[in-house]
């Protein structure tokens, strides 16, 4: 899959290319950055983070059009996972990031070559999206840190709110004045800029362009009002020494302690990383009616965050915005990112020493606006409306991911969601089922007018039978045959019993057992090949006080006494 | 329930009751002095946790043979638990064990009120037996130090190999040969006491309790041993001062650090403890025809442990091999176990002065022979036969048991059968479908020969779908229009689809979405109600490019086009 684009590379798939890589570059030069504040981390390492990986992920992912980079939600992530490791601004808290992609790298490498991109699907679509909106919302509270200019810490919204309440006092009023000037224009320049170009008669490239780069004139303007008017004896903060020049390139730090303590945070940040970049790439994928491949895929987000580790970035994956607007201009192939990582490259070979006089208020703007967009709590409204599981498992998400952290909201969603799923497999879906008269179909008979026999009773059984229904089924079973004085045979129609485990065989034998001893024989109908073949292999066929019946109705026929009356329950 | 069984209790009820208290009593003797000592606490404990828990479990269970008390396994992992907390033998040892029974009750009434008894579900048939053998060898391993007199420690095989091979030059050669001496007792009149006092003309009654009561001939002999050949100046481990007299009633200690401590592990022994008493109350009910009440049973086991804890006992349970006893001596009510707490609260009384020259060695040797019974192999190869997931969670269960002890066994028993479980439906069970000739039923294309039409196909689901398995719908969809020209429907017969979660309707969504792209109408026939119910709640009725179809019949009949060909694959 990788590369098959380049055998019938034209002139003009470059020219769109191009367009779409100069439009990611400028999106990317301010995300970068602010993403980089968010993760506590340097801003050069948000460009490093924007070059190798771009490439790595150009030349092995299946999808054309992801743009791979610093992410919110995953750099959020790395900021929780490194702050229980190291102390915010140290040496050892960015070495601490960049082992967290070196090993991230790592495990989507190995759950590629492993074929495990099936993980994936255990994250439900109503946790992924639950879990996107508060992360949303903590990311977007944490940085009115610095919009105000002050201290503050806290991984969850209480600690947050509490933390900003408490410091609110030293809101510094530069810091304030420039970090509200910079969301009103970022606000108002997604909104209307493209369409005031395009009014002013330029060309729709270039107000598409132009329209993309408000960050970028925000960090501009920003920069030279900062020089200018000497931001920093107002004690205003600013982004300071940036070193320029490409990163080079070295081993991440082999510390096997700090690896095992990061080795929970990395899976999670890998699992996260992987399920947001798939979903993105399956959904432009499938607009094109492409395909994409998730264990190429894991393999592909794994090399990017190696690439990430050695070039001194941080954790990277596919990001939702980056990736719609390189799709949306035109982006072809994955020469589109490359040319995204040239343009980041010599952003840092030439930029840095503008960047000493931004202020990190004008990054904090960028990041709110950007995660602006993510909260959506309609999914709450329409999971309520659909089924209480969903919405619990939605609401487990918010709620806990808001007051326990990213890290522990994602888990409490994961788990809740299959617990839930669980705890209704516990039940299996079953009907007694009587002859629909003048036909072979059986139909339930608290549904349909049918035809019973008080000899026997027949039931439908409408799940594969595994550890956590067999004991029910056992249950159901004995109440339904309790105190029938007349029953002298159960027919189990087992059509939609795909599988029976050994506990389920353990239960059948039981019943089977009991059934006996009550004088009532155990028959099984429509039984499918794979499941005979199991049964088979045991004993349970020649034991089996009953038979086995091709169809149903056979068994019926063959079973039911003289008389005819409906069944009653 | 409970209490049921009193309104017509008869004077040869008693009789037979009383029989059965007897045997037990003379079982329990021994048994609740030993597993104190599996669990590293005083003997007096062992006596304690059987007297209060018995009746408390009389009045509250709803099984009328059960014996509940010390057991070996939950011994075991009260060793593992509090050994984590406090220093083995210390006060705080003894007061942990005893918060430990305080927490695992008060978790079970919990469990109990909240009717969780589904939980045990999740508790395979075959992790539980694997549980169980492993947990029996690692019970019979850590007593041999006691065989040896020698120190030694693990919660696991290798270490506690290791230990008892670095150790093993310390050997106590009386206690040695006390501890063999005994074994081969145990083992010769498990195997033939019974018949050889038959075969001395003693009635079947007398010779059916003193073939019981070859642990307490154990104890005698080797009371008298130690004391007649004074055993402590050859340094033999002896039980020592064990204080006389009544359990003194006392609040558990509330020690809310330590409770935290100790809550993941109370929760398991709970989990476990109620497995396996109900495993065991569930088989001897259905010999006369009883019922035992899941719940119930959470509550009069939570009720029995908070007994214990309140009287200074450790966590108790319902034991397999004496609630065998208990039924085959001829218990027919609760009431056995109240005598048997009576038997065991006289001997509580009078005969703790015996215990001082009592031998470790001889309780130790009582153990091994006991768990001995627990190890059963053959399930591992009726596991291979069935099927190989099967033998995944038993060997899994059992390596995990063996080598990193029986918390992390048993929890890792249960999280790979969910995963297998999960995994399993990860992928949906699915067939393309055609009529079979001159009917209006619909088989698997590769394995009948049926009607097909060349311009729709009929897939039949055979599972629920959710967000598990909704993105395999997805592939295994687009998988089959794809390069297919001619086609203009797919119809989705849903006779197994019990439920449509919200992730599976995205899907749904997107299948729809994609296919009227490429001019293909997404239809569903035999929709089951409650499904129809949760669709039409949303707009996927309304946008839906295709039909709902009452019978798949109806829906091949109004979809396909004139001309009938075999459907190739």
């Amino acid at each position: 899959m990788p590369w098959q684009w380049l055998r019938d590379y034209r002139q003009d798939t470059f020219a769109s290319d191009l367009l779409a890589g100069v439009i990611v570059t400028i999106m990317l030069i301010p995300q970068s950055l602010a993403y980089a504040l968010l993760a506590g981390l340097p801003a050069e390492m948000g460009l490093y983070a924007s070059i190798l990986p771009l490439l790595a992920y150009a030349l092995l992912g299946s999808s054309r059009t992801l743009s791979v980079g610093p992410v919110a939600v995953v750099s959020l992530m790395t900021a929780m996972a490194v702050g229980k490791v190291a102390e915010s601004g140290s040496i050892e808290y960015a070495s601490a990031a960049i082992a967290l992609a070196a090993l991230s790298g790592l495990m989507l490498l190995v759950l590629g070559f492993l074929r495990f991109g099936f993980l994936a699907n255990f994250l439900s679509h109503p946790v992924v999206s639950g879990f996107i909106t508060a992360s949303a919302i903590v990311i977007g509270l944490s940085q009115v840190r610095h919009l105000l200019g002050i201290e503050a810490a806290g991984d969850n919204l209480p600690a947050l709110v509490g933390s900003l309440y408490r410091h609110l006092a030293d809101t510094n009023p530069v810091t304030l004045v420039t970090g509200l000037l910079a969301l009103a224009f970022l606000l108002w320049s997604r909104r209307s800029l493209q369409s005031v170009l395009l009014k002013l008669g330029l060309s729709k490239t270039v107000a598409g362009i132009l329209s993309r780069a408000g960050p970028v004139f925000v960090i501009l303007a920003t920069v030279a009002a900062s020089y200018l008017f000497d931001f920093q004896q107002y004690g205003v903060a600013l982004v300071g020494v940036v070193p320029g020049g490409l990163p080079r390139l070295s081993m991440p730090p082999l510390d096997l302690e700090l690896w095992s303590q990061l080795a929970g945070s990395a899976l999670l940040i890998s699992i996260i990383g992987f399920v947001e970049s798939v979903s993105v790439g399956k959904t432009l994928a499938a607009k094109r009616r492409q395909r994409i491949d998730p264990n190429q895929e894991l393999i592909a987000l794994g090399g990017a965050n190696v690439a990430s580790a050695v070039s001194g970035g941080f954790p990277v994956t596919g990001g939702f915005s980056r990736s719609v607007v390189n799709f949306d201009a035109g982006a072809e192939t994955p020469a589109a990112s490359m040319l995204a990582a040239l343009g980041i490259a010599l952003a840092a070979l030439f930029l840095t020493p503008l960047l000493f006089y931004l202020p990190n208020a004008a990054l904090a703007a960028t990041i709110i606006v950007a995660v602006s967009s993510l909260v959506n709590f309609d999914l709450l409204r329409r999971a309520w409306r659909y089924s209480l599981s969903d919405f619990a498992a939605v609401m487990t998400t918010i709620v806990a991911t808001l007051l326990l952290g990213v890290e522990l909201g994602v888990l409490a969603g994961i788990v809740v969601s299959i617990l839930l799923h669980l705890y209704k497999t516990t039940r299996p879906h079953m009907a007694v089922v009587g002859a629909v008269a003048g036909t072979e179909h059986y139909r339930n008979v608290e549904r349909h007018n049918v035809i019973t026999h008080p000899n026997l009773v027949s039931l439908r059984i409408d799940e594969s039978l595994y550890f956590a229904n067999a004991s029910y089924l056992e249950d159901y079973i004995y109440e339904l045959v309790a105190g029938n004085e007349k029953l002298e045979h159960v027919i189990l129609q087992c059509t939609a019993v795909n599988e029976i485990d050994m506990s389920a065989l353990e239960a059948l034998e039981a019943i089977d057992h009991r059934l006996r001893e009550q004088g009532i024989t155990l028959n099984l109908s429509e039984v499918k090949g794979p499941v005979m073949d199991t049964l088979q292999s045991v004993d349970f066929l020649a034991n089996l006080s009953g038979r086995i019946f091709l169809s149903h109705h056979q068994a019926v026929k063959a079973l039911k006494a003289d008389e005819i009356e409906p069944y009653i329950i």
